[in-house]
C-alpha cells in the first residue's frame, strides 16, 4: 500500500514528493513512479545544454534518482503508469524494461504527468532527425544528431523554445532557418516587438521565414528528414527540431474519467485537489490553472509554476492525511514570461491587447522607448516597453519589455503590481530603484505607464 | 506680479515649471528663481562625470536655461531668493552678480530649494581641496582638483554618494581612503552586508577605514587640505570629499515661519501644499515625506521623489488657479534604493530591522545565498537577499540586495509588493520572470521570502 502515490517524478511530482517525505513520518510510504530515468530536472536548461553554456545532462538534473531514494523516497523510474482506476483506488503500472504490471493501491494520488510537446499530424512527421525539447532524452538526441554536423537545421515555431534554439544552433555555427505561422515570430509578445525580434534573429544569420505554414517533412529512402516542405517550397534540412508549443498529458486522467479543461489540463482547485475527485491532486504542466488578471482558466506549463503547485499539494496532501488545518493555496498566474535571443531579453507580464479584449476589458495600449540607464551613460542601451491598461477601471493589464541589458526582469514589478490591482495611476506612484547606472528617474515601467495616463486623460 | 513663481530651478522646481507651462493659459506668468547657472540636472550623475564615464556637465542637465526659456519660462539664473513674505506674498530676491534686490509679489508661491550636504563644524573644513558633490559646481571643483593630480583622496563618509566616488577615483588610479564612522560603509543596507561591500572596496584596493570619526583637517600655509585627522592619526590628502549626507536647504522657509520637521523637511501634505500655508507649495529635496510602510514622517532627497512631488505639485497648482478637479497626490516612499560598487549591485526597499523594531513592528530577518541565473549556467553569479517581515501579520516590510549581474533591480518587485501590503506567503506565490539566464525557478526575492516563511512557522 503506498500511502502517497505520484505519478511523474519531475518539477512538480518530485517536489511534492520531497516536501510530504520531510513532513510525513516515516510510517508514511511515498511512492514515485517515472517512466524516464532521470528525475528533477530542468527542461528549460536544454537550450543552454545544446548551445554548449552547460556541459551535461546531468548538470541539469537538481536532484537525481539516487538522491531522492536515498532521502526515502521509494522512487520507481522506467516505469510508466498506464491506467487509473478511480473507484478501486489503484494505479496500473508497468515496468518498461521487463514488461510486468503491477497495481499499486494508493490512499492519496498526485498525478504530475508533465505536458507532451505538439507534432502535427503532417506527411513525414516520424522520420528521423525531426526532434522535440521536451524531456533530457530530447535534448541527448539532438547532442547525437549534432555530431553528426547537419549542414541545415530547421526549427520549427518560434516561441520560446525555438528562439533559444535557434540562438543555439547559431552560436554553434549552423546554418538555421526557423518557420513560423505568424507574421512575426514569438507569439507570447505582441507584433510591434516580435518585429524587433524578427530583425534580431536576420541580424544574427538566421533565415526566418514568417508566415509560413509547414506542410510536410520530406525523407530519404532510409527514413531521415532531408528537407521541409512549405508553401510549396523546400527547405533542405538535415536536423528539424519542433518547438510548436505542448498540451497537458492528461490521457490517462481523462481515461479515468478525471476532468480535464484548457489544452487537455486537468481541472483542479485553488489547493490543486482534482475537481470531483476524492483525495486526488494534480500539479504541473498537466493542469489547467486559473489567470488571476481575468480570473479564466488557462494552460501555462513552466517550471516555476509547478514547483509551487508541488508545494501546495503537499501542503494540503499532509494536511489531509495528518489531520492539521491547510496552509497553502496556489492563487494561480498572471502569464509572466523571459527569456532572451543574444543580447536581447524578452519578457511579458499578463495580457496583451487582443487577450484583453477577449477577457471584455477596453485595453488602452500604449508603446515607449526608453534608455536602461540614464540617458547621459556609456552604453545606456535602448528598451521598448508596452502597456495595456483598462479604459474605465484604469486598472494595469499588462507589460510587455524588449532591449538590452537591464531590461527582461522590469516585468517583475509589473507583475507585481497588476497581482496586486493597480491602477496606472498606482505605477507612476511606486518607489522604483533609481540610480544612473539603473534607470533614469522614471523607471522604464513607470514611463510607459505616464504614457498611458497621458492616452487614458486624453 | 508673478502668478506662479517658483524658488529654485532643479527637477522638483523645473518638473513643475514646465508642467505648469504647459498645462496654464499663456496669460499666466511662471517665474522661477535659480542661483546657479544649470537647471534641471542630474546631481546623481556626478560621480559617473568625475569617473570619466559622462564627458562633461552639460551632459548631465537634461534641459538647458535656454531651453527652459525657450519654452515660455520666465527662468532667471543667479538669483537667489533671500526672504519669503508670506503676509505681503512677495519673495525678496537679490541677483547675485550685481547685487540689486528686488520684490516679486506671487500668487502662488512653488518652494524647491533642494538640499545642501552635511558639513560638519570640524577644524579646517572651510580649506581649500575640502568639496562636497551637492551641485555642478561642486562637481566642476572636483574636476578641477584633479587636475592637480592628487595622490591621496580621502572620501568622508561612506553612503552611496561617499561610495560612487570611492569608485570614480579608484577607476582613475587615484590612492582612495574612505574614512566611515561606522562599523560598516554603506548604512542604508543592514551590517551583514556591508560586510560584503567593505570587502569589495577593499578587493578593489581602497583603504577603509570604518568606526573612524574625522577630528579634523590639517592645511598648508595657503590654506590646502594636507591631511585628514582620525582618532590621532594623520590620514594624508590633497583632495578631500565630503559625502556625509545632506539635510533640507529650509531656512528661507523657516525663517518665513512656515513649517519644518525631519532633517529641516518642510511639512506639507499629500499634494505637496506647505501645512497651514495658503497657496504655498513645497516639493523636492526640501521638504519632509511619508514612509508608507510605517506612515511616519521622512527626509529621503532623492531625483525620482522630486520628479514625481513636482509634477503633484504642477497638477495642484493648476487645478487651484483654473478651478478644475486635483488629480495626483504624492503617495509617499518606501525607501527604494539601488548604487552600485564596481560590478557589485547594492539595492535595498522599505525597512531595516532596527527601522522596523523603531516602528513598533516585530521583525523576523533572514538572509539567503542564491545565484543570479539558474545555478548550471556559466556565470550564475553569486547574490545575496535579506529579507525582513513582521511577525505578527507576516508582512512583508523591507528587502535588501546584494550580488553581481541581475541583482540590483530585484527590489523593483519587492517595493512594489511592500507597497501592497503583500505578506512574504503573498510574494512566494507571485509569477516573477523565469527562465535559465535570468533565475532559478523561485526568483531571489522568492528564495528569501520562503526562508521568512519558514521561520514564521518555526
Amino acid at each position: 500500500m503506498a500511502n502517497v502515490l505520484v505519478i511523474g517524478g519531475d518539477a512538480a511530482g518530485m517536489s511534492a514528493a520531497a516536501a510530504l517525505r520531510r513532513r510525513l513520518p516515516d510510517a508514511y510510504e511515498v511512492v514515485v513512479l517515472e517512466r524516464d530515468e532521470w528525475t528533477s530536472y530542468s527542461a528549460c536548461g536544454i537550450p543552454y545544454w545544446i548551445a554548449g553554456d552547460v556541459d551535461s545532462a546531468d548538470d541539469l538534473v537538481a536532484r537525481s534518482p539516487q538522491e531522492h531514494r536515498a532521502n526515502g523516497i521509494d522512487l520507481r523510474t522506467g516505469t510508466e503508469a498506464v491506467e487509473i482506476d478511480v473507484e478501486a483506488r489503484e494505479v496500473e503500472a508497468r515496468h518498461l524494461e521487463s514488461g510486468s504490471v503491477e497495481r499499486i493501491p494508493f490512499e492519496v494520488l498526485i498525478i504530475a504527468t508533465g505536458a507532451e510537446p505538439v507534432r502535427p499530424d503532417l506527411p513525414g512527421i516520424d522520420g528521423d532527425g525531426i526532434l522535440g525539447v521536451q524531456s533530457l532524452g530530447d535534448g541527448q538526441a539532438v547532442i547525437g544528431a549534432l555530431e553528426r554536423d547537419p549542414e541545415h537545421v530547421v526549427v520549427v515555431g518560434s516561441g520560446y523554445i525555438g528562439l533559444e534554439m535557434a540562438e543555439a544552433f547559431v552560436v554553434r555555427g549552423i546554418r538555421t532557418t526557423v518557420v513560423e505561422r505568424a507574421p512575426t515570430p514569438l507569439s507570447m509578445i505582441e507584433p510591434s516587438l516580435g518585429q524587433k525580434v524578427a530583425a534580431a534573429m536576420r541580424g544574427r544569420g538566421i533565415e526566418l521565414r514568417t508566415g509560413a505554414a509547414v506542410e510536410g517533412f520530406v525523407l530519404d529512402d532510409d527514413g531521415r528528414v532531408t528537407g521541409v516542405e512549405i508553401d510549396g517550397e523546400m527547405l533542405p534540412a538535415d536536423l528539424v527540431v519542433l518547438g510548436l508549443g505542448v498540451t497537458a498529458r492528461s490521457g490517462l486522467a481523462a481515461d479515468a474519467g478525471l476532468p480535464t479543461g484548457v489544452k487537455g489540463g486537468i481541472v483542479t482547485d485553488a489547493r490543486q485537489r482534482v475537481a470531483g475527485a476524492d483525495r486526488i491532486w494534480a500539479a504541473g504542466d498537466c493542469v489547467e490553472t486559473r489567470d488571476r488578471t481575468t480570473d479564466l482558466p488557462i494552460h501555462l506549463p513552466l517550471g516555476t509554476h509547478a514547483n509551487k503547485q508541488g508545494m501546495v499539494v503537499a501542503d494540503d496532501v499532509a494536511a489531509t492525511l495528518l489531520e492539521e488545518p491547510n496552509r497553502l493555496t496556489f492563487p494561480g498566474v498572471v502569464q509572466t514570461a523571459i527569456t532572451k535571443f543574444c543580447a536581447l531579453e524578452i519578457s511579458r507580464t499578463g495580457l496583451g491587447e487582443q487577450q484583453a479584449r477577449d477577457a471584455a476589458f477596453d485595453p488602452v495600449v500604449v508603446s515607449i522607448e526608453t534608455s536602461a540607464r540614464a540617458g547621459y551613460m556609456p552604453e545606456a542601451g535602448e528598451m521598448t516597453v508596452l502597456l495595456v491598461a483598462d479604459r474605465g477601471s484604469r486598472r494595469l493589464l499588462g507589460v510587455q519589455v524588449i532591449g538590452t541589458e537591464n531590461a527582461g526582469l522590469r516585468v517583475d514589478a509589473a507583475a507585481t503590481a497588476l497581482t496586486a490591482g493597480m491602477t496606472v495611476d498606482d505605477v507612476v506612484m511606486l518607489d522604483l530603484a533609481y540610480a544612473p547606472p539603473f534607470a533614469s528617474v522614471w523607471s522604464p515601467v513607470q514611463v510607459a505607464a505616464r504614457a498611458a495616463v497621458k492616452a487614458l486623460d486624453a
